[in-house]
């Protein structure tokens, strides 16, 4: 059943507004304190009621199709070894910001995943905190939502000036910047960020957005064989996070008074019996694991000429499935 | 029925390809072939197949919900007296563009509309040739694709960045650039315009999206009464279009051999029997009359706080037609 989307906007109920300064609470050291300090007028401006005298509801864009608790089971973190001197490049940017990320938001050394086997890097010997994560998923999201933006315009820009078609790539960049959009969104439900961090989120999408913007004009291919590697480390982490849960570190997540936003019930159509933290984070890590197939594959086609396979219809019928293909297909398994 | 896309990608025929260079026939003036000479080769490229050993056909990305014949007999010219400040500035710089374009293309006095009644003006004493025609829909249109865009993205980096819901714009916005785009793509089945026309459509859309940029950051209100009044003139042109055809002017488009592209007919979903050039034309002119009706209506709203009107619930159950709205709906009405 299809919950009004009204109800994100009405009142917090009272463990919710509690599970919300769960990233205000107080942290570790007084710099984290910084990055999430959250006063109780600050919260109440994110999501304005949208009821209006006329309007009822105003549901969300891009509907999303679900998934089965099995095809979400079956994502995994994986890496696709660089090849090309982009492809390099790519893994070293991602890498240093990984690195930058974590000086930023004072990560404990022991909460470091392994910095000597980062590919398959999804376990530390310090768990985050509650509030740790909830800083660090609603900055990765802020950032994630940028760069399929930027490709989706820059490819509609082209087809209009070159006067020729673009063959679906448009679509599904738009829709994976829509996706990233709706994690922080749902994040956002949980916990906001105190002024340092949200000028941190200011900061860095100006530098993200205008560092896109010109190397998707330079290369689109190394751009979206970045976003493959950006998407990789979100699967990692969001694996680390199931994992964490899962091993009992994050009580605040596995209590009974817990409740994912309705926001997210909504979008990713989440069945009753199956809306805990955990589950929630299984889908957002299976939309990452999708984002990371179908980058790695843009990656590798030719920008100018090949049709988008994650819209277009096969010859034999078959789908392609990008979130079990981590390393993204090969040009010649689907042109 | 749906044509498999990949039919539009195929060989064009005898008399689609005579059509195509009507757009090169010699015109009136030596200036005026300027603008549109098209060889035989330049022809080839604008829409290379795109099936693949694999992959057989790419569906467009926005499916259109189609119009009926009543609905499209409904649209009429319409103007929005200009209130304030920002209403005066952006009429005066679209009628100050048509001047240009009209000067640009080389159009005579006599084809002009009649400048003393601008808002009325769907007549002139000379028709425009089938080329001119083309020439002018083609350079509109790839100007028309950019506004929706760059409001729909600056929306997006606007929610991410201050953590808040759009409530809707976005994707009305990016729809309404794809449907542009997707109005560039049919009439580039007709005819290719020559180097000269097509260096200017590169300057004009470096010129304008920057432009647009910046005037979105600065005051979204005005640009979408600005858009507003640029569909209203889209509106004018196609009205008056679609009379010359009615009156024979255009002999061309009359004849039985003349076929609608595939492109537009699986776009619009086109009845059969229904597939002339006025049908399209028809079809065409009733999206415009929607982005007038909205984007008029948008630049009445509250761009921070307001839900979009059209993508949402309305507790009385009524849907606003904007096609039919030509000075848009005021707030109190929608909101
Ligand atoms: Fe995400
Ligand atoms: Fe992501
Ligand atoms: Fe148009
Ligand atoms: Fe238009």
């Amino acid at each position: 059943m299809k919950l009004p989307a009204i109800q994100y906007a009405t009142s917090l109920s009272a463990h919710q507004s509690s599970l919300r300064r769960s990233c205000s609470s107080p942290l570790h050291s007084s710099f984290q304190r910084l990055l999430s300090t959250t006063s109780r007028s600050q919260l109440r401006d994110v999501f304005p009621a949208k009821e209006t005298p006329l309007i009822q509801t105003t549901p969300p864009a891009w509907p999303h199709h679900g998934y089965t608790m099995e095809e979400m089971k079956l994502v995994a973190p994986a890496h696709r070894p660089p090849r090309t001197l982009g492809d390099h490049a790519a893994w070293k940017i991602v890498r240093f910001a990984r690195f930058c990320m974590d000086k930023a938001t004072g990560m404990d050394r022991a909460q470091k995943g392994d910095k000597k086997h980062p590919t398959t890097s999804i376990a530390a010997e310090k768990p985050l905190t509650e509030a740790q994560w909830l800083i660090r998923f609603v900055f990765l999201e802020s950032i994630a939502g940028v760069p399929g933006m930027v490709g989706g315009m820059l490819r509609h820009l082209g087809s209009l000036r070159r006067l020729k078609r673009d063959n679906g790539w448009i679509e599904t960049l738009l829709e994976e910047s829509y996706n990233e959009r709706m994690h922080l969104l749902t994040f956002m439900k949980m916990c906001e960020p105190g002024w340092f961090m949200k000028t941190m989120i200011i900061i860095s999408q100006g530098i993200f957005f205008n560092g896109l913007f010109i190397a998707y004009v330079v290369s689109p291919k190394i751009v979206h064989r970045f976003v493959g590697y950006l998407e990789e480390e979100a699967v990692h982490t969001y694996t680390r996070a199931i994992a964490e849960i899962e091993d009992g570190h994050l009580p605040k997540w596995n209590s009974p008074a817990f409740k994912v936003p309705d926001i997210a019930v909504q979008y990713w159509e989440m069945p009753e019996g199956n809306r805990t933290m955990k589950d929630l984070i299984m889908y957002i890590r299976a939309d990452e694991a999708i984002h990371r197939g179908v980058n790695h594959t843009l990656g590798n086609l030719n920008q100018q000429e090949d049709p988008n396979p994650f819209v277009s219809n096969f010859k034999d019928g078959e789908v392609p499935k990008p979130a079990l293909k981590g390393v993204g297909y090969e040009r010649s398994e689907v042109i």
